[in-house]
C-alpha cells in the first residue's frame, strides 16, 4: 500500500468500527471521575485504570504516575508507542477528570449514563457529564492510534500520551510532573484535544488562549448576623458593600477600570479580525444558543472578539445571608464572591491581582474587613506561527471537513499550553472538535456523534501529515 | 388601706415571692413550644395548657381557643378576670410560642433546661430559648396579676389575657381571630410585653414601629448556566447586573434613591431627638455589640435615629452562580437576592414596592429578564401621642426604675399593634423589659433578673396607675 492507500484504509476502519468506538466511549463516561469532590477519588482512579487498559489494548506502554506535589493526588496515565528514531514524536494531552454534576435535577437522563439522542437542532449527540470535556475528545485521538494500529501494524509518528486526572480541579500538580518527567516527555510537538471547533461546519486550531486570575473576596462587617429589625440602616450591610465593588468593576462601556488592566495587549490583525466576521457575520452567531442576542461586554468589540481576544473580568459567584425559600430579616456579618479575570497575551497575571486586591481595599467604608483568596493564576497564551506543524495540521483538518480550517482563539484557559512551553520548551496545537451548544460544565452535557467520527478521522490524517513535517 | 398602702403591700409581696415566680417561669420555659416546627406542635398546646391552668389558678375565667384561618394551628389562650363597669379595661397580648435553637452546638446549656447564671457584665440572667422572647415577658404581667389578687383580692383595673403561641411563624391566624372575637376583645387599652427598655437604666414605652416591604428579585439572562471561558466578557452577567441595580439604591449619603421614597415620612421633633442623645450620647451604645462603630445609614441621623425613625434598604440575602468552596468558572444564567424596606409612619408599602420594581426593571439592560416575589408588606405604626394612658404608664416606669421613662422607638415591626387598632380600633402600649443582649432568636438567650423582678413590680404599678386615668 502506498501512503495514500493506508489513509484511506485507517478511515475506512474507523467508519466500519465507529458503533465500537462509541460503546467504549461510553464505558469511560460511565465512571463519575468527578475530581473535584474527595467522595470520587477511587471513580478516578478507576477512570485512569481504564485508559491505562485501553492504551496497552492498543498496544501503548501504559502507567498510572502518582502525583505527590499537591492535593487532590489523582494519578497521570502515561503511555508511550513503539518508537522509532527516524519519526517525528508528538506527545498527546487530554484529560479523564470531570466537572460536578449540579444542579442535577436539571439532566433529563442521569449524568453518567450515557445516551445517544437526537438533539433539537437534528444532530445525533451523545450526552453524559465529560462527553465533550474531555473524554469524548481525548477518546478521538486513542481511537485514531487504534485504527492506524490495527490496519497498519504501527503509527505514522512516535506517540506519547498524557492524560491527567485534576484539569478541572486547579490541575496543580501538572507543571510538577512536566519538569520531573521532562525528559521521559520530550517530544517535537504537543497535541491537545480539548477545545471547540470554528463553528459547525469549519474546523479550527485554537491559537490563542486566555490566561485567568481567579480571586475569592469576603466582606465581613459586624461580628455576628444581626436582626434587620433592631440593626436595619445603622449597621454596616456587607452584601451592600460588595455589591457596590462589585458594581464599580467596568464601567459604562463595559471596559475593566482596574488601573494599566489593558497595558501590554495585542490587538488583533485586521486580517485575523477579517477572517471571525466571517465565520462570525453577527453576534447572535455565538450568543442565540445561549438565549442570548447583543455582546454585553466591552463596547468596539463583536461578541468574538470579546471572548477570543479581549480580557473579562466576570463574577462566577456570589453568596451571603439568607438564600432559603422565604424570607429571613438578617441583616449578615459576611457576604463573598467569586470574581475571574480572563487574560489574554501580554497581561501579567500578578499585577492584575494586586490592582484588584487595591481596588476593593480603597472602597471599604470603617467597620469592613475583607479577605482574599487565590484560587490560580495564568497567562494569556498564543502558539508561534512559526511552528512547522501548524500548516500540515490545518491542511489535514481541510481535507478531513471540505471547509478551510481557520486558526481560532478560545476565551477558555488551557492551562497546559503554558506549562509544557515553560517546562519542556514546546508548541502546542489546540485542535478539538466541540461545539458550542455541548453545554460543558452544565447539565446535559452533549458531543456531536459527528464530532466524535469526524474527530477520529481528523486525527488519522493529521498524525499522517505529521509524518510529513 | 388606702392605694398607696395597698400598692406597697403588693411590691412587697412581688419582692418576698420573687423565688416561686422564678420556679413558675422555669417550668414554661421547660416546654418546648417552637411553633414552627410541626414535630413540637403538642408542646405548644403543653404550653397553651400551662398558662390556661396558671391563668385559672390567679382567678381569670380561661380557655383554649382553636384557631382556624391559617396553619399552623397553635391555640390561643383567652382569660378574663372578674369584670366591674367602674374599671377601666386592659387587654394584655403575649406570645408563648419561641425560636427555633439552631445552631445548637453553640448553646452553652440546653435550651430548654432554663439556669440562672451570672452573665459576663455581672448581672444575674435567666438562660433559655423564650426567658426574653417571650415567656419571661409574659410572665412578668401574669405574676404582678397573682400578686394584685392575693394581697388585695381584685385587680385595680379589669384584665383580658390575649396568649398567641404563632408569633414567631407567620402569626397569620392572629388578624381573622382578633375580627371574630371582637366584641369579646373589646377594652380601653392593649398592652403588649415584647419589646426592650431603652437602654440597661431606664425604661421606655415604644412608640413607633417600622412597617416593612419584602421582595425577592431574580434575574435572569442566558437560558443556563454558561462556561465563562467561552461567553465571559460577551454573555450578560445576571450578578454583576444584580449588584449594579442593588448599589443603585442608595446614595452616597446613604439615602434611597427611590422616587418619593421620604413622603409623608414626619420628622422626630428636636425634643425627641434629645431625649435619645440622652439615653445614646454616641453611635457605638448601639453598635459595639455588634463588632461595629459608625452608623453606616443615612448622613445626617445618629444610629438610634436611623433604626427608630428612619427607614431602611437592607439586602438580606444574595445568591448566584458558584457558591462552594474552590472555584468554578461558570457564568450563571441566574442570580437573585432579597431586599427589605423598614418603613416609619407615614410612608405607602405599595407605593414603596412599586417604585423598587419599577426601578429594577427601568435599570435592566437588553437580554435581562426579572421576576419578583412579595413576602408580605406592613405600614409603619405609632401609637397616638393623645393616648390618656401613656403619661400614667411612663410615670408608673419612672416611679419604679428610678430613671424618667423615655418614649422610643423600636427598627423592627410588631404586628399585633397594627392588629389590633385595625380589628378593634385599639391603642397599645408597648411595655418590655428585655436588653440588648439579651440574644433573643440566638443561642444563649437570656432574660435579666433585674428585668424579669422589676417587669413584674413596673405592672405592679402600671396596673394601679391605669386605674387613675
Amino acid at each position: 500500500m502506498n501512503n495514500m492507500q493506508s489513509l484511506n484504509s485507517v478511515l475506512n476502519y474507523v467508519d466500519q468500527n465507529l458503533d465500537v468506538s462509541i460503546q467504549k466511549l461510553f464505558e469511560l463516561l460511565r465512571i463519575p471521575s468527578i475530581s473535584t469532590q474527595p467522595i470520587h477519588a477511587e471513580d478516578c482512579r478507576k477512570a485512569a485504570n481504564w485508559l491505562k487498559e485501553d492504551l496497552q489494548s492498543i498496544g501503548f506502554k501504559a502507567s498510572l504516575r502518582e502525583v505527590k506535589w499537591a492535593k487532590p493526588g489523582h494519578p497521570m496515565v502515561l503511555a508511550h508507542s513503539d518508537q522509532s528514531s527516524a519519526k517525528p514524536h508528538v506527545l498527546f494531552y487530554g484529560h479523564y477528570d470531570v466537572q460536578p454534576t449540579d444542579p442535577d435535577h436539571l439532566w433529563g437522563t442521569p449524568p453518567f449514563d450515557p445516551v445517544l439522542k437526537e438533539s433539537v437542532s437534528g444532530h445525533k449527540v451523545i450526552i453524559a457529564r465529560g462527553a465533550s470535556d474531555d473524554k469524548g475528545q481525548v477518546m478521538t485521538f486513542l481511537e485514531a492510534c487504534r485504527a492506524w494500529k490495527a490496519v497498519n501494524g504501527s503509527l505514522p509518528v512516535n506517540v506519547s500520551i498524557l492524560l491527567e486526572g485534576e484539569e478541572e480541579s486547579g490541575g496543580e500538580n501538572l507543571l510538577p510532573f512536566l519538569k520531573e518527567n521532562a525528559d521521559e516527555l520530550l517530544s517535537d510537538v504537543v497535541l491537545v484535544c480539548d477545545t471547540a471547533m470554528a463553528d459547525r461546519v469549519t474546523p479550527g486550531i485554537t491559537t490563542s488562549l486566555r490566561g485567568m486570575v481567579t480571586q475569592e473576596v469576603t466582606i465581613q462587617c459586624a461580628s455576628h448576623d444581626l436582626h434587620s429589625g433592631i440593626y436595619g440602616n445603622a449597621a454596616a450591610n456587607p452584601i451592600a458593600i460588595l455589591c457596590h465593588i462589585l458594581a464599580s468593576l467596568r464601567d459604562i462601556d463595559g471596559r475593566v477600570t482596574l488601573p494599566n488592566f489593558y497595558d501590554g495587549i495585542i490587538e488583533p490583525s485586521s486580517e485575523t479580525r477579517d477572517q471571525w466576521k466571517k465565520i462570525f457575520p453577527s453576534d447572535e452567531n455565538l450568543l442565540s444558543e445561549a438565549g442570548l442576542s447583543v455582546a454585553a461586554g466591552e463596547k468596539g468589540y463583536t461578541a468574538i472578539e470579546q471572548t477570543w481576544c479581549r480580557p473579562s473580568c466576570e463574577i462566577n459567584g456570589i453568596s451571603g445571608g439568607y438564600e432559603g425559600d422565604g424570607f429571613k430579616t438578617v441583616l449578615p456579618a459576611k457576604a463573598s464572591a467569586k470574581v475571574s479575570f480572563r487574560l489574554v497575551p501580554g497581561q501579567n497575571p500578578a499585577l492584575i491581582e494586586k490592582s484588584f486586591r487595591d481596588h476593593v481595599t480603597s472602597l471599604l467604608p470603617k467597620d469592613a474587613k475583607v479577605e482574599f483568596k487565590s484560587f490560580g493564576a495564568s497567562e494569556g497564551f498564543a502558539v508561534s506561527r512559526e511552528s512547522k506543524y501548524l500548516a500540515p495540521a490545518l491542511n489535514a483538518l481541510t481535507e478531513e471537513w471540505g471547509v478551510k480550517a481557520a486558526t481560532i482563539g478560545s476565551g477558555g484557559s488551557i492551562p497546559v499550553a503554558g506549562e509544557v512551553r515553560e517546562a519542556l520548551g514546546l508548541d502546542t496545537l489546540l485542535i478539538g472538535f466541540a461545539q458550542a451548544d455541548d453545554r460543558i460544565h452544565s447539565p446535559n452535557e452533549q458531543y456531536g456523534v459527528e464530532s466524535f467520527h469526524k474527530g477520529i478521522r481528523s486525527w488519522v490524517r493529521i498524525l499522517a501529515a505529521l509524518a510529513e513535517a
